[in-house]
């Protein structure tokens, strides 16, 4: 725990190919005095993951790097794995043209989404065409790099987790999200509107937090040891709190600022139940039957629809990190984790991991969000504080539905994946009509669903 | 064990005022040579009791009549239960015109639905009303005829049988239903046909049964040990057997025949989940979100909806009995209850009652349907065989939503019980708008629902 | 359910060479007119199934017969349950010399055992032996007849039955025993005592039992609607009732009647605990440390040790039946079991199943004793009636240990198998004495533990 | 988390006269420059408090004393109470002489145990004193400072602990026992063998830990990432490892050094069951019945019977502080946890607190020992990494037997509390012996059991 040790580690990254996660791993590593050594890169999309060469040796010979890291693109995921003691997953599942079939098919039968990467039809699908992979990263890990520590960053984010327990389940993996942040740092302005008191670290807002992934509740947040709770209360009886904020989402869709809110929907969750949605509000808003019967509707709590075609084109035109712009801390915690891992400053966050206790009402073995302790070679889930039993069933719920497509995509059912859509909240059409947009989607990803019936 | 024995028993039947329940009840028990004793009805309608008092002497001075009972009206549920060895359990929690809120405001918010009286909406406001007045009578009957079986006829069946343990956990209370009756016959006509055989009678239907009453599956059919899904399933896999059954329904719709359905529904389970759906199209299709988008889409599956105005036409021109028809079996398992828990025949049948073990993967104490055994002051339930995952996942919903209903009545907590409407798979508005149907609904009722906050 | 229907089935007896069973199941069957059809018999001792065929043959060629079935004796199980409809398996797993290291190390050990072959280190030893052999007979029966039931009556009854189960979870087998009626025939001459009245027929006393095979409870017992646990009550409490029984003990032992005892151990059960133990005291009495501490302290409650040598003695002496003895029903429920699963006469008795949800309180999937109802071709347990938590503390513990023993004798684990006898009630010696007791054991038996190390 | 921060605090310190553990934590508050504020001692011996009133004002008044706390005695609970952020519990449930009934009257019928306060029929009479105490205090607390973290030493710690939860689940209590801290120091001991080294602080020695106080279990231990199980099973190879170690036990009797052991029990469970027992051998072999058939049989373990007169004794002189000694850090963790609690550096460390989920094997709600995360008015317990099966079932029983005690003297039920000693792994006597022994030992102890029945 002494500041003076440097560790030299082989981290493998695996896709993020044309994803930021990438470049801001690299500069947080290259920012951090205690580590050194090797990043192998591996992408089935040769040309970004070279790409990711070039980034990455720029931020590594870069004035302020404290750290360094040779950065190599490898030719085959062994190569990358072989000897790693990280793993990083950073997948996209099928080109973007594939969301496609996650979001426009299920909007002509009536079913929107605001994401569709993580629930619904659209997170349904994406999981289908995941999971296999993952099963064979899991596999080659436990072939090349047994105590690797595996970090998944991938959507679905519970899924894959579990996909990986699944087909291995001494894997040493978890799954990690950035969402808690931003409720963290909501909150953080709130308090410095109500304390009068600059902006905190979101760090220093204290949450009680359980769930799953992107459905994620805060069944209690503090300051400094104040209860946020009765600000909060007092904030959403305000009379015109839950105003419609149509024309708010009006002008984000006009400037194509998807992914703006003002986290209504996080404190309807709060006026309703108790508890605040830790993430945010276009994630929220999918998990359950409410805000998406229609455009119109989740207008009215000044959310967005992201639409398809822009998926499209920013892909297409996503530019690289500037070689010359400064390094700067990511606000991600990857690195923390790596540090903590390795012994150099325990922490405590939020992670996703299979249930053994942690969120005693959800499904043993789900996938579900907690805070966890990370330590040497150590990580262990603390037993959340419970959330109200209402959110509880929400949460079951989903994971219910998970459980149901990650068998189903493990032995290549359809009958139980298209009973696992059947469950999911946003599916209230008739189950002829439902069968009819199961068959199309898994129709236009058919050359991605490789062991699948058409 | 002998036939000859003949036992004379006190009956209290509580309400049943204007239904057809106590002169069944009556004429079976006249038909039974095993059983003598007295009938007290006690009704909150005077006249209606006093009314089956008539019809009831009629019965058992009917020259049918193989038993005596006497027939009496009393003033007051004490009276009706003191010394009582049965209590039969039949009221409508307030008058029909309540039926309103239950049915017509949701409506206007646009959620259909084709009973109203178990689940949704209208089943919640109605198990609402009827909770606090079950705890009384659990009570009461804990005072005056602890020992007495205890047999509830009313719904929301699960949660009327469910109010009774939770306000006094030791009494001996099931909950009956003929739904799964009609299954069996379904299934007997099926066999006729296929065998070309008699129907045979619906007992000869076995049937593997579990579930929350009214939503109710088979996982398992059987006749003279001849497995009946083989043939199920090639008859639900005709190219046409799911065709538009819209026709049907305008003509039901027209000839007010509301009743009335093809089984479309609980066949469609059977094709998408695995196990056949036991109880009646119109009850099953309000347990899940895919049936009742509009009143088209309910049509297509021969199902139509029984509008509120007939129901309260109905109530007003209810004939009665006439005295002189011939006395014939009813059909209902009533008396065969009675007998079995007098030691005069043992009974298997299907009676809803606290889980506690008979269908593991239900909450524990929630009320489930499944077989019992009936024994000399024994009712133990038959462990059921185990339901598809994914059937087992919508009813285990269905078992999460009323439980949070008995406990918000047994609290009278409002917030909780709008949770609980929220998390009803029917309720799929936005949550303010939800929240405004349901201050609509608790105003209509507001009278008899005194304990709770306008 | 008509009388007259006569089955015709093929019956498979595994074993049985040197028991009484298999006269007595053939005598049954020759009693019951409405079966007829072919007993195959299969022994690994070809002697006893050879003069098992002579003593069948000669009970269906009996006048007092009324059905007929030819017995045969096959060289091969698989030919014994080709084609089979009911499977018996009755055997000894292993010469009777065994029960040396059954019985007699452990006494060396200081570790007395009443019977040796349910529980404690003679169980633990017996169900090493015969689990290997009980999963190849499941192996065979889910080749050769895979809808057959099959009937196992050997001991460790559990074990037996769950080594099925383990090897292939979809076989149609329980395990009978016919401790439970001793405590009804217990029951029934109190009955004839307290109520001045001829002995009733055991099944006349109706008990609620749940446990785990020979540590069975009554949690309540009725004759006629009349409960008998106040009368128990009254009679234990009587000054003298637990008077010292060591002379009655005395004169057992030297009369070589070492199956008698005067239930002191069964009513001590249900005077500490309030349930009443439903098996032989001799059983019961292994199951719990408090008995077996010397032979004198066992002698105390009337109960003698079985000695070694007499056993092997018997064996050695066992008469055949007489073929001119009229035939009597054994008063064992073997037919009536044929008889209910093939749809003639449904039965509730006592069985033994993996548990899922008939004792709520015990491991899912122990296999545990408890009600069930037997019909055509349906098997379901009745979930049974709470025991007392403390009883059902002592049975988890019983339930926890065999399924160590189970897993131990699976994957052949001399660790897993020692750790299980360790957590046995009667082993409380020090742990290197202990493991010097299993090692001595095991080698004894060590031929017929071929797959385990020395 | 700024260092400069000083918290202004109220301790109420409750019992504790006569024990070292209230001077060691002023010593330790006297070394913490955090924190200041009041004391607030009550013990029902008044003398005793007073002693520790000028021992206190000594500690504070001392030239090493970093911080302030001004001292007093209170006359009433509730005045000690009254505004205190922390309460500490540390009480003797009675007068050592009570130690006579707990340790000696078993000894008489053959029941040996080595501490006899936690467990064994022992711990249970005590158990049987202290939780109407611990209900006394659970509802003043409530009352008084219902928002105090309240830290628990009193034996038996885990249903102490369980007492003020099952009389006020709200209570902000756990538990506090430093065994674990033994077993962290003889592995420095060996980490310093076996790699040549100094002995490391016992906080390098990371542990994964799970069970019941006192018999708690290390499923994995590591030191600088180094994985010392492998070291350990070497070690316990050894031919002569587990050598009989009478000698040092009658050396150990001769020196009155009662407290001492070679950690052979501990080691013993490692050899057997692959967990190394994380308490001191006393402790430890006392929950299982393989140690203590003799003293003999326990003295071969290393392991001595501390004497009943001995206890009597040194009570009587216990010797003070020497005023004028230097204040060293006592080693003991309960100022850390304060520092923890009041958001000044976190901490993760074994405490005792109700199940939810840290250790799934164990029952819901029992008192289980595993790390916990101590931060700013939380206390999360992190959920434990699997303990061996068998181990756990070991650890089950416990805490079902402390369970039955824990509900018999809540509702002083004296039929319970027999069951539960009759559970207790410790007594294998016959039935009615251990009723006698347990009528006894109320007799002797009925002045400190007042509302029991004699």
């Amino acid at each position: 725990m002494t500041g003076a040790r440097r560790e030299t580690i082989k981290i493998a990254y695996i896709g993020g190919g044309s994803r930021a996660w990438a470049p801001h791993l690299m500069a947080d590593l290259a920012l951090s005095p205690s580590l050194a050594g090797e990043i192998a890169l591996y992408d089935i999309d040769r040309e970004a993951a070279a790409a990711n060469v070039t980034v990455g040796r720029s931020i590594f010979a870069h004035s302020d790097a404290r750290s360094h890291f040779s950065v190599e693109a490898v030719e085959r995921l062994a190569d990358a794995l072989d000897g790693a003691g990280f793993v990083i997953l950073s997948i996209e599942p099928g080109p973007t043209t594939l969301r496609f079939a996650d979001l426009e098919i299920p909007q002509r039968y009536g079913i929107l989404q605001t994401v569709g990467d993580t629930t619904g039809p659209g997170g349904a699908l994406r999981a289908l065409r995941a999971i296999p992979i993952y099963e064979t990263f899991a596999r080659q890990i436990m072939e090349s790099c047994p105590d690797a520590w595996v970090i998944n960053y991938t959507n679905p984010m519970s899924l894959c987790t579990a996909a990986l327990y699944a087909a291995e389940p001494a894997i040493k993996a978890f799954g990690c999200c950035h969402e808690v942040f931003g409720t963290q740092e909501r909150l953080a302005k709130l308090v410095s509107e109500w304390f009068s008191t600059p902006v905190p670290d979101r760090r220093e807002i204290r949450l009680d937090i359980a769930g799953a992934n992107h459905f994620t509740f805060a069944s209690a947040a503090s300051w400094n040891g104040i209860d946020l709770f009765p600000k909060l209360r007092e904030m959403v009886a305000t009379p015109d709190f839950f105003a419609d904020h149509s024309e708010n989402a009006r002008a984000r869709k006009s400037a194509e600022r998807w992914f703006e809110s003002d986290g209504l929907v996080a404190f309807d969750f709060f006026r309703r139940f108790g508890a605040l949605g830790a993430a945010g509000d276009r994630h929220l808003a999918e998990f359950v039957p409410w805000y998406l019967p229609s455009e119109e509707s989740l207008h009215r709590w000044g959310v967005v629809l992201t639409p398809y075609e822009w998926r499209v084109r920013r892909m297409a035109s996503l530019s690289r990190r500037e070689p010359d712009a400064p390094l700067s801390p990511s606000g991600e915690e990857g690195v923390d984790q790596i540090h903590a891992l390795l012994g150099l400053a325990p922490l405590v966050t939020n992670v996703n991991l299979p249930n053994r206790g942690q969120i005693p009402g959800l499904p043993d073995g789900a996938v579900v969000e907690s805070y966890a302790l990370l330590d040497r070679d150590h990580l262990q889930p603390v037993v959340a504080a419970p959330l109200p039993a209402t959110i509880e069933g929400h949460v079951r719920r989903i994971a219910e539905v998970q459980g149901m497509t990650l068998a189903a995509a493990g032995t290549r059912d359809r009958e139980l994946a298209f009973q696992a859509f059947l469950f999911d909240p946003l599916v209230r059409i008739p189950t002829d009509r439902a069968a009819r947009m199961f068959d199309e989607m898994l129709r236009y990803a058919k050359d991605f669903l490789p062991a699948w019936r058409a």
